[in-house]
């Protein structure tokens, strides 16, 4: 991990641009600390880090106030990352299907986000690696995501996770149902009602799966992006209970 | 409405029961409030009064500390309120088809609950009339209900209720779920996901029937009676945004 950029914001949140490998990254610390903090982990939606740059940095402004670090990478073929014609293909007859009305076929699902959990998973551990290494970072870690594939298989596989929130808002293959099943950590998965990209029953089957003991779904409306403002409180306090 | 006790309890609650008519009830203000003061109105499940008074008081008493008044009231055919025994035969036909592991028959449900809402509908709203004449209650109003379809009809009825949180908890009548689409007010739906005794997919149908731009539901584990602390907190807040 390189560290490429360094500034401080004026709340006095420092803002650390990095590169793990091709992977760039950034990440928000306060600008003291006495102890080791935890780490939250926020995993933007596949639009790019720059795209997504002014929302990302107004969560992480709010959560390092609270006392974590923050952390996020750019996803595979998103950003300036190379693309991936595989997936582009198969987010076309994604559109394709969904525009034709019709319900979309699991082989899709499949080939558009199979591929980006195995990719991204390991790219998380890796980063995860290279954070923790840094003195100022103690864990516990939490995980905040937008792709819920993503998540659920981190969940699984990283035990350095000790809390997650997850973002129902996008298709879920079948065999990231049948790992949902293996998620022990608490949960808090926010679905928007309302989302017409979404396929809802599959996101409650998902919710139904996760094999945690303490999990919760909150439902609200507003559309795939308009999460309400006091969900992202709730979700902060959720970590507050689990990582402090 | 006739005050029959008055108590101060230790950290400066009043306490005060009620009958109308012959329905008990109890409202709690704080000791000195300078301005007409929101109402919360907390349904109690179908246990009666005296077996749920510890939680009611617990309830009370937290809302009370953040500046409203409580008040409820003895459910038809709870508590010290004479029976029906078309509703004791219900229930017990209800339990009949629970225990037997079988669907329960739409025909029990409404011989169940559709008399029940008929009756305690009307009460609530004659105790909000007496109750909003008391110089020290100015409104707005808030809902805070057990059986879920009592809720949705007086949501729908009852144009001074301003919010209303609602348990998904109860069994609800295909007629409830029409009744639905005609409530507007925001509504914050808690629902036990893992509540055995409860039909969840009614449950989300009836989320999702309830015609409110504002509605959110939060589902959590921990069985029927194990509504978790944080949901609490969070239902208070819904109310603190719509009251306030």
């Amino acid at each position: 991990m390189q560290f490429t950029s360094e500034q401080r914001l004026e709340d006095g949140v420092i803002e650390r641009e990095f590169v793990l490998g091709d992977i760039p990254g950034i990440l928000w610390t306060p600008e003291s600390a006495s102890e080791p903090m935890p780490l939250i982990l926020i995993s933007p939606p596949p639009l790019g880090l720059r795209k997504t740059y002014p929302r990302l940095l107004a969560r992480a402004r709010h959560t390092v106030a609270e006392g974590y670090a923050v952390a996020t990478i750019e996803l595979p073929w998103s950003g300036d990352r190379p693309r991936s014609a595989a997936a582009d293909e198969a987010l076309a007859d994604l559109h394709r299907a969904l525009a034709a009305g019709g319900p979309v076929d699991d082989e899709i699902v499949d080939r558009l986000i199979l591929p980006l959990v195995d990719k991204a998973v390991p790219e998380w551990q890796a980063t995860l690696d290279a954070l923790l290494a840094l003195p100022e970072l103690g864990g516990p870690v939490g995980y905040s995501g937008g792709v819920i594939s993503i998540g659920t298989r981190l969940a699984v596989v990283e035990p350095r996770i000790a809390a997650a929130v997850l973002f129902a808002g996008s298709f879920v293959p079948r065999a990231i149902l049948a790992e949902a099943r293996k998620v022990t950590i608490p949960l808090h998965v926010l679905l928007q009602w309302d989302d017409e990209g979404n396929d809802r029953q599959m996101a409650l089957d998902l919710f139904d799966a996760f094999g945690s003991k303490e999990k919760a779904l909150y439902a609200n409306m507003g559309g795939h992006t308009g999460v309400p403002q006091h969900a992202g409180e709730e979700a902060n306090r959720f970590f507050a209970r689990h990582l402090k």
